[in-house]
């Protein structure tokens, strides 16, 4: 394989494909779609969906399985480590059927800089002696799908923003911060948080099943909890992202 | 009017447009595109050619001049007040000889939500008395065009990003952060920085004539104060930003 496109597909309305990502995958002879994992089948059927609409040329479909981390690895750190190897050869096996002269492409969600593994994934596999070049193409992440849902600027009038995880933040609010973006919290970290806080909370940001809920934090979080939890009832599994703000 | 679609169209790069972006355009039947101020005729460039490779249906297009921010007021806050007001009062006047029943397009570089005044000064012309829907349609922002340029992950695993100003920055490092993103700092500020710091810059990213340059801080920084300076001679102006980030 030659060079390897990262395509950002943005996060699950398959119009937020790029015309650059557009161009990148007519450009692919092969293109790698994960197809395993608790939320992957919803997340397969919208890259399938993009390829179906946006891939004007003939070309072949690598339908890829990744297990879970495996949570009885104690050390977070060594987890997410084994993890990462284990797709590293998973993704080593996959190119070298690619063909040698020929591009290969790779979907991600969002964007591939951002809470995604996939570059530090295909670093190893580089450093492990696989010669390719990687191109990335930039998509739309679940932050402007967030603020574009809601209408509303990401950041105050020349202000910082600062984006993190629930594990972060449960250890405490940024210094001096006034809008907090919070990603892969799990553990419904904005429950325990300050009631004065604006919150604007989307669930399957940019899909159709999206939901939206925002207000003063202390009125609303029960009904974010309850929509939650009743989202992943109903599908098995639930992504979601918010906005915090201190409001003046 | 009837709603007014704030398209993102990215850092420059006309292939940043989503396919969300371009449909949003074919359902406009009048398109503002401002033109004038220091960088704005080579941003017009790019509107006018986004309108012209993507929009296949008959629109009426609108430009318009907005003027610069006057320093001669000498609060910051003031300053900017001022400014909108003016932009506001723009709107106001080029919204009015929209069809009744049609629907407007405004074109904003990136993403209408990352450090842009569109979405802050639309609420001002509605709570003027205008009465229309905005539609966000989110874009590329110079960040991920900037993680893309290099092929590297905007935060390290798990951690948190700070996304700030050069004003902000020049007042401190953001407590704990181990990576900042930097826009709008027209000061140098990266200069008096620790020089132990990587820095991964960009100027026009995303736009032909971008310029990359990466390293650690102590080594390059002088070497991308002349290409910045050398760049803002040849073209009239610049637009940078830079990602720093600790090294473990």
């Amino acid at each position: 394989m030659k060079t390897l496109y990262v395509i950002g597909i943005g996060t699950g309305n398959p119009e937020h494909i790029t015309m650059q990502g557009i161009a990148a995958l007519n450009r692919a002879d092969v293109v790698f779609i994960p197809t395993k994992g608790e939320d992957k089948a919803a997340l397969a059927a919208v890259r399938r969906e993009v390829c179906a609409r946006y891939i004007s040329r003939d070309v072949r479909m690598v339908e890829y399985a990744i297990g879970s981390r495996d949570d009885s690895v104690v050390d977070y750190g060594q987890r997410v480590r084994d993890w990462h190897d284990e797709i590293a050869g998973r993704y080593e096996e996959m190119f070298s059927q690619a063909p040698e002269d020929g591009n290969g492409a790779l979907l991600v969600w969002g964007d591939p800089g951002l809470y995604d593994s996939t570059l530090r994934i295909l670093e190893a596999v580089r450093r492990g002696g696989m010669d390719f070049e990687v191109r990335v193409i930039p998509g739309i992440t679940a932050i402007q799908a967030l603020t574009a849902a809601f209408a509303i600027p990401l950041n105050t009038i020349g202000n910082p923003v600062t984006i993190t995880t629930g594990r972060q933040l449960a250890a405490g609010w940024p210094e001096g911060a006034d809008t907090v973006v919070v990603m892969l919290d799990g553990k419904r970290t904005y429950e325990a948080l300050d009631p004065d806080l604006h919150i604007y909370w989307a669930a399957y940001v940019g899909m159709e099943m999206e939901i939206l809920i925002e207000g003063k934090l202390g009125a609303v979080r029960e009904e974010i909890s309850v929509a939650r939890e009743a989202a992943r009832a109903r599908h098995g599994w639930v992504m979601d992202i918010y906005l915090l703000r201190k409001m003046g």
